[in-house]
């Protein structure tokens, strides 16, 4: 690519029940398509255990790499909630009760339900900021270039859009899609020559199996329009000479 | 946990189209299910790009740090399909045409339909075993303790069944469940203490917002089915005692 390079960013996923097949996640695929949108480079997940020393050696590894690190997960009202701990740990400051933080969730709940357990949620590590959670209203936090979100989808999401104003992205990656009819193993030569002559186009080939039938979309992701038009129009051209249908 | 250590393991899923949000991934799910159910704990699993060096590193380290690691994607016939050339490389041996995997795939295809694209798939490294496919033939790769696996999630689950006799796994991972009635945030203090009570159990709150209702699933882990059943015995005493109500 010859121009500037993008933000890059990573996800933590911090949960067990992730890790043990029980819940499907979702979040990754949220985050991913947020940050594309938005010119921001995705470039590693991660999924973890809650297990404080595990999700302080991650958190510290990936905010070292990537400009923008966002964890889910863990930072609800019980005992396996671990994730602002291991923050502040992993910041090496002390996790206080925030004062912000207290007044809105002392706002949100009923008298007498502003439990001891959803006290916990009014833990901010030191020097963080919070980030709005119109949902269920207990921030999430900002520490420097790490973002600590809820690992419930819609609250997930909601923090998410909280955040937009704070990323700014590069140039948004640009995609086009071509379906191919049969499978990628009639069309793979060929579609080397065309990647190798757009070198500022990434050209990938993403077979697929349903209904006992093969097919193949080549997706084409680039940040230059003209450029991924051209290298669209290769594809084309060459699937047409090969007399192979597409869409 | 008093008993042996259950054999670990760690997931790699290698692509750009997860990466970008185009995919939702599903393998990680369908194999942290596999593994559960066998007795072998899924300890992190990592999404990274379709590149050389990038692949290589994670691998090595990922087959230093657990029993068992397990990659998606990357071993078709196009030009992005790198894994085989990245794990040769991760291994330090030649990735040669194999007379195995070339035997397999010159009998699938019709005449003339093997092409040269569809050769690369015969190619695997060094010492590596064949890993069976049964639905589209090219196999899967096992190098030592890392398991190759292809990226379509129906190939990937027939190459996961095809290792089943290869891995040998612990007592599994038994779990129940109970369906709390009700934000977490009014059991967060009791079901520490039940967690504290029962230290072969794993007990964690994982809180669900549907059609504007709060609950809570409280999942137990364990592999002893009497310490299990007696954490889910005081979780649901403490529901009671607390006037809360669950399924």
């Amino acid at each position: 690519m010859s121009v500037k390079a993008n933000p890059t960013a990573a996800i933590v996923v911090i949960g067990d029940e992730i890790l043990s097949g029980r819940t499907q996640d979702t979040n990754t695929n949220t985050i991913a398509t947020f940050l594309t949108e938005r010119g921001i480079d995705l470039r590693e997940t991660r999924t973890i255990p809650d297990e404080i020393d595990i999700i302080v050696r991650h958190v510290n590894e990936m905010r070292g790499a990537y400009d923008h690190v966002f964890t889910t997960g863990g930072i609800g009202p019980t005992h396996d909630d671990i994730t602002a701990d291991a923050v502040a740990q992993a910041f090496g400051v002390e996790l206080p009760l925030d004062d912000r933080a207290w007044a809105i969730l002392d706002a949100h709940y009923p008298p007498g339900e502003f439990t001891e357990a959803r006290q916990r949620m009014a833990r901010i590590p030191v020097g963080g900021e919070l980030i709005d959670n119109p949902v269920s209203r207990a921030p999430g936090i900002r520490m420097q270039n790490v973002y600590v979100m809820a690992g419930v989808p819609a609250i997930m999401t909601a923090m998410l859009a909280s955040l937009e104003p704070l990323l700014d992205g590069g140039p948004p990656m640009l995609s086009a899609t071509v379906t191919v009819d049969g499978p990628e193993g009639h069309i793979g030569m060929a579609l080397k020559d065309i990647a190798l002559a757009h070198p500022d186009v990434s050209i990938g080939s993403y077979p697929y199996y349903r209904e006992a039938r093969y097919g193949t979309n080549l997706v084409a992701r680039s940040r230059d329009q003209d450029k991924l038009d051209a290298a669209i129009v290769a594809v084309k051209a060459m699937l047409t000479k090969m007399a192979i249908g597409f869409s």
